[in-house]
């Protein structure tokens, strides 16, 4: 309700429409069980905000600011990355402080504060090993996207990968996550192959991805996964999942077992 | 759905109660109207929180240990009366410390801190000499209790009014809102009638009010209002009352044209 009322007063000045908007919201509550995750949630929250005030895309502009102000930093954090005596580990790290460009959970956020901290932050879980070795013997890379403006950090990571990538964005826009046109704003074409993931709410949700998509996914030798919608929406998968991402909330960090704000390299299968 | 979910976890540890709690709160939210004030919708969630859980007091232990809190610094405080140049001023000081002591508001309070801190505070609106003057022609006053705990506080202001002091209580147990229970444990009947007013909201609701509140305080010369509830139902009346509060949140802060934790004694009519 807070999010719906946040998103709602974001996208429109006509209370009552906020009211119509918290209205719906507040009566989809008890269609929610406890054991659903809250990607489902924001997507009937998004669904709502867009059927009564006819916007469709109300972070457009803050997507498109964010994604300016982080290929101003790419150059920076490109000479880092070069400069670092672990390139493949410090793209990491840089791919997961983008991570905080999260409206779902942030109303606002620092990113270059956030590099500074998360370059030097120890990992809660680092399962790094792992990830060198089966990278080396994977062919290719499927990597889910999150949000937009992080997308330019997934493109620094990605460039350390050295394999082939698929990157995966939402079918349409949803909060802030990142979209076919924001990957290209941020130059991910340049490194990878752009695909959607079919998925609607704000994460990779397996019920709602298109037939591509899921096909790929099951046949995907070394998957990674950013941010904290995907992970709730993949942590029960079976397949071998590398999952990148900040611990935003207490539901996600208990979830994990670690502190919130913690950092994470956590590797499933 | 902040409270109801608060006021949940507060009353049971059955998160299938809870759930089925924020189910039906959040249904109801369609059934206001914007023009509606908070008390109203604090009355649907208590109630959905008795038919549910089947607790028709759950802040009853605590309403029990603010009111020996309170009952200890009786003593101290009608010292400070006594002591102090304007005695009436510094009960009224007294009793609208006393208003933190709201748990529709506050999840926990430092009455103690609150107490010095409005003993020096200034008024943000002091409608003080109108209280005097009025109150000398006084036959009687007829005075709306808000929570327990600050009924004590309200004693202390009673007892230097100089007239028949009639003190207005709920009609049953709705946060921790004064009852009649709740007012002889406070020792008011030692100083004042005590009626009901008949409403079952947390605030006087005037259509919710019986008979013979109405009557009372349709007659009444002299009417002193604690807190923000009483003060969101009878802002629009045309009865002369005295409110006594704090403004503890951003609406009534702004409808008062003050600032938050900022003190009033404001009359109307």
């Amino acid at each position: 309700m807070s999010q719906a009322l946040r998103a709602g007063k974001f996208t429109t000045n006509d209370e009552s429409l906020i009211k119509e908007i918290l209205d719906k919201v507040g009566c989809a509550i008890k269609g929610f069980s406890l054991d659903q995750i809250p990607p489902e949630m924001g997507k009937v929250i998004y669904e709502e905000i867009k059927n009564i005030t006819g916007v469709a895309d109300p972070y457009k502009n803050i997507k498109e600011a964010n994604i300016q102000e982080s290929l101003g930093l790419y150059p920076e954090l490109k000479k880092l990355v070069r400069g670092s005596k672990n390139p493949l580990l410090t793209a990491i790290r840089i791919a997961i402080a983008g991570n905080v460009m999260d409206l779902g959970v942030n109303k606002t956020f620092d990113i270059k504060k956030d590099l500074k901290q998360i370059l030097q932050q120890d990992f809660a879980i680092f399962d790094f090993e792992k990830f060198v070795a089966k990278l080396n013997k994977a062919d290719s890379v499927l990597y889910l996207g999150d949000n937009a403006g992080e997308s330019v950090f997934d493109k620094i990571l990605i460039e350390e990968l050295g394999k082939p990538v698929t990157f995966v964005v939402r079918e349409i826009p949803i909060i802030n996550d990142v979209t076919y046109e924001d990957a290209i704003a941020s130059g991910l074409h340049e490194v990878a192959e752009i695909i959607s993931s079919g998925s609607t709410a704000p994460a990779i949700l397996l019920n709602l991805c298109n037939a591509d998509f899921l096909n790929r996914f099951n046949q995907a030798e070394f998957i990674i996964s950013k941010g904290q919608g995907n992970f709730e929406g993949l942590s029960d998968s079976y397949r071998p999942i590398f999952f990148l991402l900040k611990a935003k909330c207490p539901v996600i960090a208990k979830e994990l077992c670690v502190k919130e704000n913690e950092i994470i390299l956590k590797s499933i299968n």
